[in-house]
This record gives structure tokens, C-alpha cells and sequence, in this order.
């Protein structure tokens, strides 16, 4: 394969290849991710767009729809005359993923069926501060009710995965470090397992932004979008990287690490001891230095997030010159760091999510012109600074749909149940 | 497939997936880039490694055997007793890619046949300031010695890979911008075939640093590092990525335009128009502003760069304080922005060309200092700074890499020609 002149030498691992044995399994996969990712469709549609003979595609089809991970129906006329089409859907409405976001001061669940229904979502306080261990009991009681809600209802949870800030180890379960929350090698899914009944589904960590970028890259798919950058802030700065549709995670599965990107070598110290990282310049910490003075309630850390932003909006509304100035400062860090990202990555799309999102009235224009001034290429290389739609759902749906891969991974192994089957 | 808890969503492109006519064909393939990546296997270790059946791997080989891209002979004994297994070696001598590098002062034609052997290293040098027809004219002559030379030696020629700077666009085989060339929207590929006798194998043209990027890869993928940045420098700075195995490209294919990012806000006017870009830290103008007065010979830039970079050796190893100084400046920069892309991409390993290789000696140590304070991650996330060992051949190494690429791709589709054959 040969992609812009350059040659796409992916040395083989094992496992990658499909066998014979393996290609039935291979390719009722691809069937369910192209409707994911490209919706309805045709079994001829099926067939030329995937490559593979339209006999192959009907008994393909024919397994999926008989395990409910697809369905036959309508597609809309092609013109005025003729029938209408008949079209294979994603369906796989009882069978779901959970996914589960443990943030500073909160735990959430959300679970998304394979045709990405949402089924589920479910938001408890955390009070900050708690030792791991009460956080862990609290988010065990979170997916225990998902589980047992999820169940009654006749789904099948086909696993589960659990999104943390900072470092994760992904073999073990365990967290090596997240700075907010105070973990060092907490091996948090030993914890969890501990404290749930057995059975439950396969319960996997993954960092919050990497699975955020996941959610992210569901929406813009369809959109031809293969190329992001999920960009997430509060006092902290992290990304996601989407590169030509996978997610980039680097030779130990940390790559993203933005926040500390020396761009201000004359700048603020840094909580890293470093001084002029970029989290200096746009972190919520930045923002609040700008706007008020210490003693000003927007500066409470024990006060909700949204609840300051919301504050710091009312002002700016209000016309406030030190909060438009404040605003103005962290738009052109913004763009300085994100045109950096462009002229690295190349994506198609940034993707602002965490408190830029909830102020990217005020911000993005700026941060747009700022961006097409830095970027090398001309308009940006392409790329849109866009708002994330999914405030602060998109860990735990980008966790939904990474325990959702077991099906599209082999789908020969999954049947929906029936409703009320159980 | 699930990574690092992280699932890899690539959505279906259609032909990505190999229906039962192509999966031959793709699994010919796969023994071939696996032997180029690990080296001499044999028929149950390909097996193992592959995840296919042994009597589909005998298969496969014996038809590879036949056509003369792979060969069998002795593995190394496994311990004192029992015979020399059999191994598959990659062969291919007599079929080879041609790599052909323009460079603002010379071009450069290398040749390697399918197992990487050496054929062909040929460089001429090349007038600056030129227009691109008397260029063009040279590099058609050089490409046409260079296929006659093989094609007498009896050697199959695959294709041939044109590296420029540069932003290039391979579909129509263009130079749209490349700023040290003076070459904007120049069809050089169409050119070169205007030039060239026909037939001729096909012709594509890359970047030159994202082919020099595939060449360190080479080398770098059977030391299992499958993640690195290839960085070069002599007045600009650029990067070619390579993420998990496969060149980083981004949406557009311009991906690695990493000398313009702004690290030095208060810093020096860049030829962009901006100012504080990477390059104004650590680019060969930055070199010889420290080093020098404007009126020494080293900073004539009419001078071969190897001459000049000579001269500013000579005078660090004979102790100059000025000298040293600046040197050290550079490793500081360069390890600024090394650290930068390191807690971006999480490499296991990049690697410094371009003049970086000429004086790493006195760079590298306090740069990697700087790289290991500056990274988030302990240990800089296990990312090593080393220098490339193929000095200005690799962009020429990396497009014959590429142009042999027809070969892994459909093996079926060639036989390698006998010795002696024409």
C-alpha cells in the first residue's frame, strides 16, 4: 500500500495477518465497522466498497443478521422510480459497551449499544481529596448498578473500560501516575474486581483523553475525518492523536503529553518545575491568574469547574476588560501551541474539548487567526479548530466503544440476546 | 486489534481488506517484510511469527522460491547437536529499486535489490541557483545512467523514487513549494519523463526527509524500535515520523514541519516572517551567527557545507571558546524541541542527520541532557537520541526502500531475472 509517495512498510506482527480460518471472522468485522463508519448500506454498496465478492458479502450478511448485530431495511429511494433499496443497518441493539470516567471530582458511566444508542449515563460526585480507596469503592457501587441496570434490561455488556487521568499501564490495570489525583501505581482494575461480584465483563484501563479522542473520532468519521487531534484542558493540558484513523499512542502508549511543551521560555514556572510550558500559558490556572485576583471566588479550586467558567462567562457577557483580556491572552497561547500541533501532526481537525469548549464563543476566533498566522502551509494545511460536542461524556462514551470492540474484533463470537430474554 | 487499551478503530478503506483471490498475494508479502524486518527465518518460525499454517507458509515460500525473491540455506545451529535447520533468506539480488535524491546542491542515485544489498551510489554535483530545466536535465541524465548500468547488469528495475524538498504532491508528481530549490508548482516528474527514453519503471517523487525517515526505519525495525523521528538541518529543519511501523503523513501528507515551531517567543526574525521559529535556534544560519562574523568563510553559504561544518570542527577540537559556545547553544535548542516532539509523539528512538550528524560528537551529550530534563515521562519514555549513520545518503536509501515497495506488495507479480539473463 502506498500512500502520498511514501511507502506504507509496516513490518508484519504476529497475529496481524488473516488466515484462512481467521477471514470469515476478518471480514464480518469490516462489514460492521464500515456501517459504523459509513452508515447504511447496500449489500452491492457492501461489496465495491469493501473489495470483497458480492456471494461472500450476502453470507456475511446473512450470519450478522441472524446473530441482530445487523439488520435489513429500507434505504432511501435513488431517484423517483424503482423500489426502494434494500439496506443492511447496524443494529445490535441489546448488546452494549460500558464505559466508565473516574475524574477529581467525579465518576461517570455510560454505556452505548453497537449502533451507538445511548443506553445509559450516569454522573456521581466525588468528593476530591478521598484516598483511592473510598474512590474505588464508589466507582465499584457506579458500575455494579450499570451492570445489574444494564442486565435486567436483557443487554449483553460485552466488557467494560475505564478511563483515568495520567499515566496508565494498560497490562496490568494499574495507574502509575496521575498528578490530580493524587495515584501512584494504584493497580486500579485489581480494585475494582476485588469489590464487584464475579462474573462481570472484561474490565479494561486506558487513559481518559486517548479513549476522548476515540468518542471524537466516532462523530467525525463519517465526516471523512481520519486525521485529529482531541484537545482537552483544565488545570491540566493533554491530546489525543488520530492518525490515519488509529489512535497514535507512541513506543510506551504516552504520546499526547502537550501540557508541557516549552513554549514561553521566559514564562510562568510550571507545577512540573519547569517553567513556560504551554499549561502555563492556557491552563485553567492561566486563565484565573489572568482574570482575578487570588482571593476572587473563580480562583476557589474546591469550587465546580463549570461553575467558575460560568462565572468568568457572566463577566465577560458583562463586558469585563480584565476577563476579555484574560480570554484574548489564553486564545493566542491556544493558537500558538495548537498551529505547533498542525505543522507536526497534519490533522484535519482540532478538536477542543474541557474548558475551552465551554468558552469557545470567546476563544476560537482568535485562536483560528492565530493558528492560520503560525501554520507553515497555507489555510492551516486544512485543518478546522472545532468545539467538542461532548463536554465532559466523551471519556466515558470513548470507553464505551473501546469495550465494543471484542464485537467488531469477532463478531462470530457475539449474538444479541432478544429483548426480554432474560 | 487492541493496543495498550487502546482500540484500533481504523475505519475500512475499500481494497484495504484481501478478499480470497488477494490473500496469496498479501501473504507472499508478509513472509517478504517479515524477513526483511527480523531476517532469516525458517518455515516453522515464519509459521509461528505469521499466524499461518506451516503448509500455507511452504507453500508461499516454495512459489517465492521460484520466483526467486527468497532463497533457502542454513540457519545457525540451534545449540551443539542436531542438524542446521533449514532458513528462509530474503533474496531478490537481481531485482532492485532506484532512489534518486535533488538536493539544492547535488543529486544523488542509489540502487538496492530486494534484500538491501548496495548496487549503485552515484552523485553528481549540482550548480545552485540553476533553473529547474538544466536541473531536470541532469537528473534525467544521472537516472539514465543509472538504468542502462543496471538493466546491462541484468537487474529488474521495480520503480524509481524522486526525493526533493520540499512540499511535494504525488498524485501529479509536483514540487508545489520548496523554498531552498526556488521551485514553486515544478511537474518533475513529468519532466523527467519528457527527458527519459521510454519505457521507463514507474516514477513517483517524496519528500526527501519522510524517504530519509523510511531508510533510518530500516535500520532501525529488526533492533524492534518501530516508532522514531528522523530529524535533518542544515538551514531549514524538518522531520519524517514513523508511528508504530508506518510514516506519519497527516491529512494532507505534510506532516513534520517541525522548524517553524515557535520555541523562542522574544527570539530571532525566521526567513517565514515570523520569528522564534525552531529553526532560528538551531538551523545552520543560527550555527554560524554564534560562531562567527558575518564576513568569516564559514558562513559563505556558496561554500559546500561539508567544508564549512569542517572548519567549525577544526575549531573545536582546537578548543575556541566561541565555537564551543555556540555548538552548546545548538544542543540546547535542540534538545528544547527534541523534548518537545518526544512528549508529542513518544518515539522510541530519533534520530539526528543532516549537519546534526556532522558534529554530534559535541552536540549530543548535553543535548540528551537537556531532552531528559526537559521530557515529561522518566527516562524521556524510553526514547534514546542517536545519530544516523547513512550522512546524506538516506533520502536517495529511502526512495529505492520505496520504490521496491510493487514488490512486498504483490511478490506475485515478479520474478527476480537469472543472473546473466540479458
Amino acid at each position: 500500500m502506498t500512500e502520498n509517495g511514501i511507502s506504507v512498510i509496516a513490518l508484519p506482527r504476529s497475529g496481524d495477518i488473516a488466515n484462512r480460518a481467521s477471514l470469515r471472522r476478518t471480514n464480518m468485522g469490516l462489514i460492521l465497522r464500515h456501517l459504523r463508519g459509513h452508515g447504511a448500506r447496500s449489500r452491492t454498496q457492501l461489496s465495491l466498497e469493501l473489495g470483497l465478492p458480492k456471494a461472500t458479502v450476502s453470507n456475511l450478511v446473512n450470519e450478522l443478521v441472524e446473530r441482530r448485530l445487523v439488520r435489513e431495511g429500507d434505504l432511501e429511494r435513488d431517484g423517483a422510480i424503482g423500489r426502494p433499496r434494500q439496506a443492511v443497518h447496524l443494529d445490535g441493539a441489546t448488546i452494549c459497551g460500558l464505559g466508565v470516567e473516574i475524574s477529581v471530582d467525579y465518576a461517570r458511566t455510560i454505556a452505548l449499544n453497537l449502533r451507538g444508542d445511548l443506553l445509559l449515563d450516569r454522573r456521581i460526585t466525588i468528593t476530591p481529596g478521598q484516598d483511592s480507596g473510598a474512590v474505588l469503592d464508589a466507582v465499584a457501587g457506579l458500575i455494579h448498578d450499570a451492570l445489574t441496570g444494564l442486565r435486567a434490561d436483557g443487554l449483553d455488556v460485552t466488557g467494560v473500560t475505564v478511563a483515568t487521568p495520567g499515566e496508565v499501564d494498560r497490562a496490568s490495570g494499574t495507574v502509575l501516575f496521575a498528578a490530580n489525583m493524587g495515584w501512584t501505581h494504584l493497580p486500579v482494575i485489581a480494585g475494582l474486581l476485588r469489590r464487584l461480584p464475579q462474573p462481570t465483563p472484561p474490565i479494561t484501563l486506558a487513559n481518559d483523553t486517548k479513549l476522548g479522542a476515540i468518542a471524537e473520532y466516532m462523530l467525525a468519521a463519517p465526516h471523512g475525518i481520519h486525521d485529529l487531534i482531541y484537545l482537552t484542558g483544565d488545570v491540566g493540558v493533554g491530546a489525543g492523536i488520530i492518525a490515519d484513523g488509529k489512535p497514535l499512542l507512541g513506543a510506551a502508549g504516552i504520546a499526547g503529553e502537550v501540557g508541557h511543551m516549552p513554549l514561553d521560555l521566559a514564562g510562568y514556572p510550571c507545577a512540573c518545575g519547569r517553567s513556560g510550558c504551554w499549561e502555563t500559558m492556557i491552563g485553567l490556572n492561566a486563565l484565573m491568574r489572568h482574570a482575578a485576583d487570588p482571593d476572587d471566588p473563580v480562583c476557589d479550586p474546591t469550587r465546580d469547574l463549570e461553575d467558575r467558567i460560568a462565572d468568568i462567562r457572566a463577566r465577560a457577557d458583562a463586558g469585563d476588560e480584565r476577563t476579555l483580556a484574560a480570554l484574548d491572552r489564553i486564545a493566542h497561547g491556544l493558537g500558538l501551541g495548537i498551529g505547533l500541533l498542525i505543522d507536526v501532526l497534519n490533522p484535519r481537525a482540532v478538536i477542543v474539548g474541557g474548558y475551552f469548549a465551554l468558552l469557545s464563543d470567546y476563544l476560537l476566533t482568535t485562536t483560528r487567526r492565530i493558528v492560520n498566522e503560525r501554520v507553515m502551509a497555507p489555510r492551516a494545511g486544512g485543518c478546522e479548530v472545532l468545539t467538542s460536542t461532548l463536554g465532559f461524556t466523551s471519556a466515558a462514551r470513548g470507553g464505551a466503544h473501546a469495550a465494543l470492540d471484542a464485537v467488531f474484533d469477532d463478531p462470530g463470537s457475539f449474538t444479541a440476546p432478544l429483548r426480554g430474554s432474560r
